[in-house]
């Protein structure tokens, strides 16, 4: 049976000091939620109209009016009131938390007899609430409105909102489960929220409805297939097709390959292994970990995109990770983040905590813009200029950031996600408190009577971290397991200044040291056991080059080409920098590349990488027995996350060797 | 005032009996004109349905049914039918011409008593004649019936088809023009097919129509924009758009850049390109040659296919060549090929010489099966085995030649140019016979009296080709311009047995003969001015060897890569030959490539090409700091129209370098 390892942290005992996080995490407090909300409250001119609270005032009989959006809008509200109640733990804000509360006073106006909370339904049309599973997401807004509530319980103790969406829980309870009215989420989303609220909660109910829905999930008849037959109405897919696209197909213990939707089949897995620490259900948990493996091993992008075709928004075959036509949405990066954390509580390993931070750093990041007020929901590792957001194949490639969508799944997700960033960088085991990620600050625990932990760290643009321990009791004894990146091949790790462990072999007084600290390195971690006194310090030192990295050579898009990384962060050349046609430059195999710090007033502080390159060029006739010439070119790479900052223009991940 | 230099060669004056183009007439003959009638009779079962020759038995009055089949069904019998009158032409055959007589009274019982002849609207929808244009195709298949008319007249000499088409072409007269009801093709075709019957009849009233229809186009207010305005009935496009996809974004001597659906705009350019020739017009030629050197120098694929997206079959960008979501639809080709021939009789010049050849051997051929048996819409350059055909972006890219097409408008194009092949291969100035193209057989020319040119031609798997002169009267004197072909670069032409000109200086004793001999190469064309002796002969010897050939800097999708070619031929790496994932092949730069002939039960005698190549291999994981591995890897090149004949796998035409 498998065992929960570890949990991930509360964030009300994480804080966040960091030359790198706080800033993100400022930005969405000061920037990107008041901004959201304006939008939600239709107070911004001139860019797509959310609705989304007005659709609550309607609901909630205190507005006249239509329903307006996508059936799925509630869900950009909860979104935003879960970053809001991040923001709030992190950060006081009365008159936030004052407006949060009328919204949620709507949303309990907006609630029916009977618990049901949907503005789409309520609205426009109550006689088909819970018909149409497949395309009109009850479930998934639902499952937002849970994990809004819960983070909003979390953060302030209130408890009213999660009282409501408790009611919506029962409802939904009452009417699905076994021997009860079949059904399963179009869009998965709920399974994990209920496995919140049955934590927040203590409720047993909400885990059973929650192992409900995954269990019944891909099993024969396919639900979607005999929903269809039975009613007449459609709504916009009128496909359930087989059932690959919501993840239906087969049964999900017998899933091996990640299909379909790749956000659907994040807030799925996610689920499906939070059920498995839950339970210990070990074959949930096998089939977590083979889908674990093809996502990241198989159909991953470099910067934890996944998503290779805007057909479906989802994944294709194995190794098919076109950089051009790609999707890598946003919210997939974020799922996987999602997924990735829930299968390190069942077993810390540096792998998922590599994938985490892939995603973090690259995928998730580039989501959103420098300031906060425009967002990617597609994050191609290409631009071309002319084609892409232009010619249909690239219409969904738009090179510069919008303000905001119609369907705006993806910038508050990327608010919550970055609010709440302290969960995904610590975590407890029994006796051991997980540095899963460097994040400046400090983290608290209740681990032997109290402990303390404050981090100083350079991270991302340089391996100095330092750890300083402040037991409540002194001489208390516990582990500090502090994930060393997969990418790092060089690190010392110091305790209290002495070295305790390198990646070099160990001295003789290192060994000593390590001894005395019983300090080891398993599966990616250092552990260090120590009885802690206060102001012991562990000092991680990870040499931090920019370095080469290469695709599988089963990726065709790939071939011949090289990708700069640099610690955690993925590079890109843009051609503000390095003028058009991308593709004619080249990184000869033997170019030294320098990195250096730069100071920008629309990119803030960043490290560069600077190459002594060169750039193809023929000479003008399409067809040609001339080889094209190369020319001496200096190549400027910047993080991949600070992509289309800047001036509109070219953007390339993947550049040719030689 | 441009000026007609040069005319296309009638037919009956041609005769093809040659090691490569006679398998295909033959075949053509043979295989497929009575392969494509048994489908147009619907007597193959199992495969898309035709029923182009039963809509017209309804239409005569001679079956009860229904129209079936796309608005433009009609012209693929049309198209069938110019086939058979060449092949009549090339190989007398009672049977079939009866055949043929018997549908030309099924097409002259379907005439209405206006003369108009169109199977959908006369079965189906007769109220609404000639209201869309845009979508409706009716002068486009009446373009088509036009020139199968005229190739039958020119063949057999019976004019029983081409006063039926005649009539049509009467009644469309009547309708269209100045002062008359104002209207233009939504699909080009007409415009060349009246120019056809303009040379065949003499009747000065179709070239004017011509004309009418040319410079129409792109007027203001676009025609399209107002028949939508006035019809409240729709096909099935029901936007017109910019007009950019039928090439009426702007009247068309303004045009200098290929827009729009590709086979529309070679269809509409041809028409330009002779009638400037018929008519002088400068303005009209200026235009034709600006849009010629946009397609051939900026937009097509080394193998001559054109239009490089699915959608609108069309043209996007200067420069944007994608090889696995290419289009390259077969007639896209073939058109590019009648356009050429007709800016060849504005200026014999090798560059369109050169394109003709390209297009012949390359994305003309490989739009057919080797047994004559199946065809190609689209022609890409790579396939991806688990992508091509199946996946969204790929799905019509279809990795296997189909039998046959709901929309079948290649198959019979093939057909009808392959019998036709002497048109392109030989022509006529006031005192000079060009071979633009090097084909065995015969030439007979009324030139000076009579002369009769023999050719014996091994090409194009070698370079050695002879020209025997046969004057009616000795001494007879004419030119005689041999092309030379643009990819070589090293040659020698004989005049009975005597150096006359060469690639490499010039010896005295070819001076000498050359002088004799009135000899001289311009643009392309190796000029012989002689006072011809029965028996007199021309040799030329072509240096021919596998080349290295490269795209322009400017294409992105082929930086780094190299494409082989033999002579005209371009070559590709299958499956089969090389294993699978073709990507990871490499062509080292000083690699060796030996040529080798070959006969093969299915793909017949051909030259292969062979390297010694590398296969560049990574160790597993999808992201890794180690570089590929190249391992030694025997490699094999087969010509690019034999792709996809034997078993089904990847393919790809441009393969790296390094």
């Amino acid at each position: 049976m498998v065992k929960r390892q570890e949990t991930e942290a509360r964030l009300k005992d994480c804080c966040v000091k960091d030359g790198f996080w706080s800033y993100f995490q400022e930005l969405v407090s000061d920037v990107v939620i008041p901004y959201q909300e304006k939008i939600l409250r239709d107070e911004i001119p001139g860019i797509e109209k959310s609705h989304a609270i007005e659709n609550f005032r309607i609901a909630a009989g205190k507005a006249e009016g239509e329903f307006y959006g996508a059936v799925f809008q509630d869900s950009d509200l909860a979104k935003w009131l879960e970053a809001a109640a991040y923001s709030l733990q992190n950060k006081r804000d009365e008159e936030l938390e004052r407006r949060v509360d009328d919204v949620i006073d709507l949303i309990g106006g907006a609630q029916q007899e009977d618990g049901y909370v949907n503005t789409y339904f309520t609205i426009k049309e109550p006689e088909h609430r819970w018909q149409n599973l497949l395309d009109c997401h009850e479930l998934y807004c639902a499952g937002h409105m849970i994990e809004a509530a819960v983070a909003y319980y979390e953060s302030t103790g209130k408890d009213k909102f999660l009282n409501i969406m408790r009611r919506m829980a029962d409802h939904i309870d009452r009417r699905f489960g076994p021997d009860k009215t079949r059904g399963i989420p179009g869009h998965e989303e709920i399974e994990l929220a209920l496995l919140r609220l049955y934590r927040a909660t203590g409720e047993q109910r909400y885990l059973e409805l929650s192992r409900y829905f995954i269990d019944e999930r891909g099993t024969q008849p396919n639900y979607f297939q005999v929903e269809m037959k039975e009613r007449s109405w459609t709504f916009w897919s009128t496909e359930a097709g087989d059932g690959t696209y919501n993840q239906s197909h087969v049964p999900v213990r017998e899933q091996d390959k990640a299909v379909g939707h790749s956000v659907r089949a994040m807030y799925l897995y996610t689920a499906m292994a939070d059920m498995a620490g839950e339970t210990g259900d070990e074959s949930l948990y096998r089939a977590c970990l083979r889908l674990w493996e093809n996502v990241t091993g198989r159909q991953m992008y470099v910067t934890g995109g996944i998503g290779s075709t805007v057909h479906g928004e989802a994944f294709t075959k194995d190794y098919d990770l076109p950089n051009d036509t790609v999707y890598a949405e946003t919210c997939a990066s974020i799922g996987l983040v999602f997924f990735t954390r829930k299968m390190l509580e069942l077993k810390p390993s540096g792998k998922f905590a590599d994938v985490m931070e892939r995603c973090l750093f690259n995928g998730v990041l580039s989501g959103m813009q420098h300031d906060g007020k425009r967002f990617f929901y597609v994050n191609p590792l290409e631009v071309i200029p002319g084609l892409s957001g232009e010619q249909k194949e690239y219409k969904h490639v738009i090179p510069k950031r919008p303000q905001w969508y119609a369907c705006a799944c993806c910038p508050p997700n990327e608010a919550r996600l970055l609010e709440s960033i302290g969960k995904y960088a610590w975590g407890e085991g029994s006796d051991t408190i997980y540095s899963h990620m460097f994040l400046g600050g400090s983290y608290r625990s209740e681990m032997c009577g109290g402990i303390l932990i404050e981090t100083e760290s350079g991270y991302p643009w340089n391996g100095s971290v330092k750890y300083t321990v402040h037991p409540q009791e002194n001489g208390a004894s516990c582990t500090l397991a502090v994930h060393i990146p997969g990418w790092c091949e060089k690190y010392r790790l110091l305790v209290n200044g002495t070295e305790a462990l390198s990646a070099e072999g160990t001295t003789a007084e290192a060994e000593t040291a390590a001894k005395a600290a019983d300090v080891f390195r398993e599966d990616g971690y250092c552990y260090i056991r120590r009885e802690w006194k206060d102001g012991d310090t562990v000092q991680v030192d990870l040499q931090m080059e920019a370095r080469r990295v290469y695709a599988d050579s089963a990726v065709r898009e790939n071939q011949g080409r090289v990708c700069l990384m640099r610690g955690p962060v993925v590079y890109c050349l843009e051609q503000e920098d390095n003028g058009g046609q991308l593709w004619q430059l080249r990184i000869p195999e033997n170019a030294q590349i320098s990195a250096a710090e730069e100071q920008d007033p629309v990119l803030g502080r960043y490290v560069s990488l600077n190459i002594e390159g060169a750039r193809c060029l023929s000479g003008g006739s399409l067809y040609t027995g001339e080889r094209p010439v190369p020319y001496a070119w200096k190549i400027k790479a910047v993080p991949y996350y600070l992509w289309g900052n800047r001036s509109e223009g070219g953007m390339q991940v993947w550049t040719l060797e030689g």
